[in-house]
């Protein structure tokens, strides 16, 4: 297969968009989440989120990229003004839904009823939850980061609350987002389902990795 | 289905291996990279990372996490060390080679070899790639954020070149990594191949959004 080399001169000169398809792309897969605000005015917000990254189990802490707050962003406005978000998985039933809510819609509309995503209030928690998802999660802010190197933000946020199926918890703690329609997204716009090549038990020097049962 | 709600008490009295296979599924599907790098003394380095986090086209960025430096950590070491890594995407031929780099090696070890990955350098780039990925790419430190929450560092890093099969671009520099059988992780060690559900085209309000060929 022909390989092509990049070097940063020709990744500086590729057009805009061009670069930017190249670009998100190359990361690799991604994680597919809706996260759900609230206004202060008390206008529900979803908002497609592909930046989720695992910072730790104890204490429980994502971390979410968020771009330059030179033009209005809703839900990081909803996030600092409340504290609080839902974090929803994108399954395959939802994710047509799911790209629309990134759109430019007006602050005081809902990404909600304008996609047909539908808001759920669970045990009281402030920000809405996606009800059509099946793994939801409540977050609260815990930090601001900001990347000097281009401006965006980078948030560590702890978890409060899971709602899950209960038939995908495996027996050790796994949980099989597989098995509740999880998808991934590569670069911008491309959404892929997934198949389990394997589980592997915990890597032991110069020893073949062993398979784990879900 | 039954659902299950789990709150910020229960999350912190599960066992500690249950909590850290449960947190780490809930972020959604993850990247599987090779961070390649090598040591002051020579050595080549290969470590497994499913953290890699798209921050910006324009310049070329990505975020990686990494563990507290509290033990000896050679990918961290090395990266600040020579200032440079490469990121090499694991495909469905390798992912139990590059499981097996998250065993514990000496220092003087190298994981390509304990691991059956070749290394190669690409243009005289001081970090060794991985011959058997097929997109591949060099990258150069530029910042570095601890994260006080959990005393992890989140490394900002900007992309000095890629490598890749010239067939898997696509007219608008999309990059086809499910052609180039790149893979996902979902939680510590489950490994996904993909299928593509559709590529969407740019969102706007109230409009049901068509499909991009690939």
């Amino acid at each position: 297969m022909a390989e092509r080399y990049v070097d940063q001169a020709s990744l500086e000169n590729f057009d805009h968009r061009y670069r930017v398809n190249f670009i998100n792309a190359l990361s690799g897969f991604k994680s597919a989440n809706l996260i759900g605000t609230k206004s202060e005015a008390g206008i529900n917000n979803v908002a497609l989120f592909s930046s989720a990254v695992h910072l730790g189990a104890s204490p429980s802490l994502m971390g979410f990229v968020f771009r330059p707050d030179s033009v209005p962003r809703d839900t990081l406005t909803n996030i600092r003004s409340s504290g609080v978000f839902t974090v929803n998985h994108v399954n395959h039933n939802i994710f047509k839904q799911a790209h629309l809510t990134s759109a430019r819609y007006q602050a005081d509309e809902s990404e909600f009823e304008a996609c047909g995503l539908e808001p759920e209030f669970i045990h009281d928690f402030f920000a809405p939850a996606v009800a059509q998802s099946q793994i939801k999660m409540g977050f609260e802010l815990v930090e601001e980061l900001p990347i000097k190197a281009n401006g965006t933000i980078f948030i560590v946020a702890q978890m409060l609350w899971v709602m899950l199926p209960e038939t995908i918890i495996a027996d050790d703690g796994y949980v099989d987002i597989e098995a509740a329609d999880t998808i991934a997204v590569s670069g911008l716009d491309s959404y892929h389902d997934s198949q389990r090549l394997d589980r592997l038990a915990y890597a032991k020097p110069f020893t073949a990795p062993s398979s784990i049962k879900v």
